[in-house]
């Protein structure tokens, strides 16, 4: 694995050199997270640190390439809180297009997108379609395959929604399994809004359902149920992944 | 200072509460960076680094709000070797202007960019300016001011153009002083290649010039003259950011 | 229920008077197919067909009115078979917003988009965001809810792939109970081509699966079956509806 | 002749495959409409109905392919009487762009779009601008050639402006050729407002000029009418098509 | 009448304060040329003199504001000769835009785009309908009216195609009343090409058609027709000025 | 020299033949101007007229070929003065790439942009980098090089901040040098308005820091001054244009 913000360009030709090789050495990591509210106990970074812990796994188990994380998504849904930074629809679209045009261009063949927030899915997704229809780059769009699965196996609080995780006992789990400094035990308040029926169907921004910015119970979160989350979307994504490698390389 | 990165929504609430009353705890500032190389011995973020620096000390010193970095920027000069990443123009623009206008959204009156790159100078300056026509935004765009004197006080080896830093003393010393396990001396080589007559009036890019992609001598580079040069440019840049302070806020 | 198609200004003018005081008049529902090739038995307007017969009884039982089918969808995955006409995603979008914007402008308060096509999904959702952040315009976006369960209910024949629907028993059920003049049986030809295990999260073509565009068998098709997923979607749907126009209405 | 909505991707690769050596097979036609006001007696679809007539005739009459017809076009000279769905003139260029780029895709070597609305008009010949520009596809706009002599051939009514046909008796004629039952003589009530002296030279609402929509007289149309008006249009369309084909096809 | 090229903001203030009282003194004309080819016989810049002195001769008569010429325009129908350069349709069209919009900010409230080239007229057109939709701007567009009357009333010579000037009679007889230095008479050479049938239909390079550039015979050409057909066009765009004024000062 | 308006296509194209043997003939000049206030004794046309006649001498200079001036520029730093007409930055991107593509289409192979406005200097650095990026194509943008030590030769009043010239000493000159008839002696007042000191940061209107429009003294003008100003940017001008000529023709 090489992490591209800690190496020179050197090291870099002389890990792709070799992965012409040895499989893996010419996929690339992306991680895109977002800057977003997640209730008072959870840093902003919430989404970003997900993400990139999940692509710093899948680079090291591929010995692939861990590319710097995109700090920064589309997340209107959660604009209203201080702290919240939303980008354009079309500004995540291009950074992924871009970014993967670059690595394209000096040998990266097999482009993993790491979705860390709800917002960018959409427009990745577009990014990655446009890649494919205008220049030629198949690149793979991975949104935590298996979230609800794993949830359903450790979760001990109900979810505030079917699959909807945010600020929960999920990513609280998570982010104690990453960077545990960042929580806020001592502000953990469950908070179970009121979903419309056509929640997921149309925009809704999550604040005008929950004053703090929670979906869920955060208090049963443990670093070992982030753990074992954490590491059954690596091995879900991981199945992905390899797919993907054999279908680029033919 | 708040760091928005590791911080909650209501810290942050709290923070610029504050600031209505205290100076300085609505101005934000954005260190934007590119992945890029810069030769055998400097890491792909130097710059991203540098700029990061440089903002966490305006933040410390305002006792402002800091931004996590863009990693990304607008870098076609420094494409040709493995492991650079460019945006488009247009791509650094839209983050900029995406992020400024969701900053002032939530109560930043005074956004600050703190650029760590030469290709991205036009396009935030761009940003800058669409910002003020389009959405009455004031933004402030910082370079590094007066980063050639206090090279002149510290460097010894000769520039490699005027005013140009790239993998030289200057940026060896900086990254010496921010981060000294990324810098590998042993690959310090010096590199003074023939720069053309019309050097910044037309788009060049540096790898047809530099093969190793150093522009200068890298060997009497220290943490020491590293130091002495983020601290005057963060000296010169305080005083931007005061009188920019002053006009926003009348 | 009024189809705009059919009617005059001055009658959609008394309609939509009228749907001051009685619920659901001044809901408009939008039919977004595709030209696209669906296998050798039938018409490449499938799936305009489709989300036109769901649009126009949503309309029915709400009282609603009835916008004109766009016939044209982004079907990049379909591209490579003759008939098959794509317009890029943006376009889609484009198309979804303006029409969205002009009904808003005379009065349509709950605009709904019934989608007919897989690659239509992510533009759409994409112009409800753009409807909702730039517009203030809500708009629900309809993507056959129920489809899987009403068709594990009826269906004979096993899924190409989970959730898969293409030129199989129940799209040729569907346009046998719509319209089954354009039916072909006698070409009917089962076709269960290998999928990749990362299909669905990158852009792959169909074609390049399966010659014929058939995934599924379409022998056991029927017209009951076909009325039956298409009552299913619709009670489905409608209940989005409501939801929808409580949300909006307040 | 070959209707693609009808049509199975199969039997379009057999008509097409024919075409290479009978003429006509691979001209396509694309009826472009719009959805606006015609006064209280023609239904909104008025120019979607007449250039999908004129389309169908002239597909007929070169056995070329006919494309399901745009309901939606530019209209805003028509915005503010309820029911009226104009699109952005970007928006129609990019539909026109795309659809004719996906049919070079599979073989159409002549575009042939008949236009049926005045404010489609300048995004059209735009569209047919950039596809010769950009993409070297030739593409014929045909806006009812000789209409306003084969309208002074049976006219009886005055015309409301030189040229301008709108809820007339030439459109009220024209509906009454092609689908009598959207019509409502009940409420023929002619119309002539005044025109500003500069109509045509820079954009004006019609509804500004009068209320009812209509401009000129509908009392006398007659079916008949409508078809020597269809048949005369046709004909010199043909003219252009013919040549068209010849040009391009060496 | 006031230029704006040789003025002072000073006098520019003047003259529109009086214009608040003054007709005329608000309404600006702005002409819009093209560098194109015009035979070897007049110069590049034929039609930006033409449309700059028809625009002068407006301004005097109304004791308007004279605005600078745009030099270039779309003239993609031109390329292929040395010297033309042809602008893209959506650059015509934000220049346009941004004028009107600039020019309505200090005061002017009737702006008159009068064009010299026929690619610009398309762009124009969609330039008055983003003016008037998005900005509420009304701007008309003056294309030489009455032009083909004006020919008839003094050609010798007979059109190339109808209403095609192009390095003709009428071409040169403008120049030579215009600027009769810029005319070469020893290089008049008529040149009448095949037209295609299907000519104004879809875009045609001129340049396929005539070598020389030259679409009718020069040789007839004198000052004095120039003049009449320059002076009977500059009466019928007063027409339009005048009801233009009207409309807009209600 | 050639001077494109005044000449015709086989003028260009015999020029431009020879240019493949002689030096220079194939090298273009653009000035890029403004329509913006220059205080009450300098027209609005002064940046048009400075750069175009820099382009003239450098055009006469290398036997290259002169550009009609683009007379229109970013200027909305000026905004707020009646007759001040400000493009949008991509307006001036646009226009420059365009005209740059076109003459490349006929055989320019060294691009130089004389630049005549502060405002347009990011948009044309910008049309530069794409113009080298997305069409290969290298442009030089000249910016007065030398100007200020120009000015220090010869200027008798103080500057109003570093390097500003605005309706200043230097300014006045330079008209009084190329176009004396529009310079209003009897109007001179000096100005010296407060700067803020992050002036050239961030974007400030010129016209809230000097009511008048002048930064300056224009008292001490001469048309000597002028001349020698214009001489010496002129002559720095050429080193760059040489440099450029010899690396694009390598």
């Amino acid at each position: 694995m090489i992490e591209l913000a800690r190496s020179t360009w050197t090291e870099v030709a002389a890990h792709m050199k070799s992965g012409q090789t040895e499989s893996g050495r010419t996929t690339a990591f992306l991680p895109f997270g977002a800057l977003e509210q997640h209730g008072p106990h959870l840093p902003l970074s919430t989404d970003t640190l997900q993400c990139g812990e999940i692509a710093r796994r899948l680079a090291e188990r591929t010995d692939g390439i861990l590319l710097p994380p995109v700090h920064y998504g589309e997340t209107w849904g959660n604009s209203g809180h201080p702290g919240t930074i939303s980008l354009a629809p079309s500004t995540v679209t291009a950074i992924a297009v871009d970014i993967a045009r670059a690595a394209a261009g000096f040998g990266v063949d097999a482009f993993v997108i790491v979705n860390g927030d709800y917002g960018n899915m959409n427009p990745l997704v577009l990014a990655s379609r446009l890649l494919q229809m205008e220049h030629g780059i198949p690149a793979l769009v991975i949104d935590y395959p298996g979230l609800v699965a794993a949830g359903d196996a450790v979760k001990e609080s109900p979810w505030a929604a079917p699959g909807l995780c945010h600020a929960d006992e999920m990513e609280t789990s998570m982010i104690l399994a990453i960077d545990p400094d960042l929580v806020h035990p001592d502000r953990y308040a469950p908070s179970y809004p009121e979903m419309p029926a056509d929640f997921g169907h149309r925009p809704i921004r999550l604040g005008d359902l929950a004053e703090s910015g929670v979906f869920g119970d955060p208090r049963p979160a443990t670093a070992a149920k982030g753990e074992s989350i954490i590491e059954a979307v690596v091995a879900n994504a991981l199945e992905l992944v390899t797919a993907f490698q054999s279908a680029v390389r033919g």
